[in-house]
């Protein structure tokens, strides 16, 4: 299904390729979305290339990774497209949306909300799966086939979930630093408590670690790479990756869990690793 | 000397070295000054490493290029350690100093203003000169007779007309989108009006094709670097590359000035060059 009103708001030539941001009125949201796509040199001169999504952090727009985290030197040279959509709905007009910097406007935790009244428009996961990216590579003549997805702190919870609840949908999954265990985390309780509502029983199917561990075989025999600071102030409280590091050992899930001294949760952290990241989807994706 | 209550914002681990954020009371400003430092893992090893200045365009601060940029990725690997000021002054309290986004606050253009009110405080030639750039290499046991300097657009003029003002300062020097001649540009005229009053003939001594035409031997045989976008929307009226380029054909310096059709003013045109202008300078500063 081809996107509705598609505005290209910006484009800047960026290493041989093209960083482009859009806008589009989402049907699945019910309002105008944003994103950020970076079309490779090699996409631009035709050829059919994989698409690496990654989804971002609370309070970050498709703007943050874009802007801050190196990654199109890379993906320009391995053929890469990275597409980056926002965090959430924005200008819904749902009461107290923009009162917390972890909840509602920017921190759409990437699912279906079913609770009221967020379930009118933070739809996520249902945007992302079945409207943005379908889009994307219908539009830009990308391989849809072909897709990896990584993400951030809540993007990186969103990049571990999507990926083990869609299987075959992607094709590779890595993440930095990621809420591993959102139903044992303040930032979790918290989201999950507004979207789907105070039974817990149900907030384990957008639980990373809980959903490893119902794995009979491993889901990525590829193997997940996942990198962690380890002077990140939230890991203790909020991150849990010795949660989804246990349940990947039982399923027999190989994981990359890389614990570095003297890194951080911000940009600064992802750019000194994000080229392992690519390059660990670009194996997978069978990009140059 | 050493700086007078330096203070330190910030630290982030980035590329196996370190990204600073610092604050210190500035004796020849007479305010408070801020600059960022990204230290590379020589360093941290105690090796004296070359100091490679960046001088930021309008409305930017010291967070601009640190953050945009991706320069530490190459900086690590070559041992170069990266120094961003800030771009002015602020909160000096001249009356209108921040009523235009291209004079006065976020817009020092790295000179000593003479004409009041501007002569109390904008005086960024000598901060950069004689306080931070030696402050910096005492204080962080840096190799300060191995520096280089470069900027974007009013800090591509400052990074040449501080190197043509000062021989010998700088071993290196180059420019993405240098205001050339801002005699002869709606920037430089507004800037050079107000900092040094009306009299058009004190400018050449703060316009780069105009120090270029005095040379009488090529003050930097190794070469200046500068690149520019072809779909800068500033080319035309405020930048004039032309007549650098013309001044160097005439004074015998070697320059290499590239332009890139696609490449616009922003920091995907900046961040798609940098590492060749990184290279450029630690080819002359003998890093690795």
């Amino acid at each position: 299904m081809p996107f509705d009103r598609l505005e290209l708001r910006s484009e800047h030539g960026c290493f041989g390729g093209v960083q482009r941001f859009y806008r589009h009125a989402s049907h699945t949201i019910g309002l105008p979305m944003q994103f950020a796509l970076f079309l490779p040199p090699q996409a631009l001169a035709g050829e059919r290339v994989p698409v690496l999504t990654y989804l971002a952090g609370l309070t970050c727009t498709e703007e943050t990774f874009t802007m801050k985290a190196g990654a199109q030197r890379l993906a320009a040279e391995l053929g890469l497209a990275l597409l980056m959509p926002d965090t959430s709905p924005r200008g819904a007009g749902v009461i107290g949306e923009d009162q917390h910097w972890d909840f509602g406007v920017g921190a759409g935790f990437y699912v279906d909300a079913t609770h009221a009244p967020w379930s009118g428009h933070w739809r996520m996961e249902s945007y992302l799966l079945d409207e943005l990216l379908p889009g994307v590579a219908d539009t830009f003549a990308l391989d849809g086939a072909r897709a990896g997805l990584f993400g951030h702190s809540m993007g990186g919870h969103g990049a571990l979930t999507l990926a083990l609840r869609h299987p075959g949908r992607f094709a590779s999954v890595s993440a930095f630093a990621p809420i591993c265990a959102p139903s044992h985390c303040p930032w979790g309780h918290k989201a999950f408590t507004g979207y789907f509502g105070q039974d817990e029983s149900l907030w384990a199917a957008h639980d990373a670690s809980a959903l490893m561990a119902t794995q009979t075989a491993a889901p990525y025999p590829g193997g997940i790479l996942i990198d962690q600071g380890l002077a990140d102030k939230f890991l203790a409280e909020q991150l849990h990756p010795e949660r989804f590091e246990a349940a990947c050992e039982a399923a027999g899930q190989p994981l990359t869990l890389r614990r570095h001294a003297g890194y951080d949760h911000g940009y600064y952290f992802i750019a000194s690793f994000v080229d392992d990241h690519l390059r660990h989807h670009a194996r997978t994706l069978g990009a140059a």
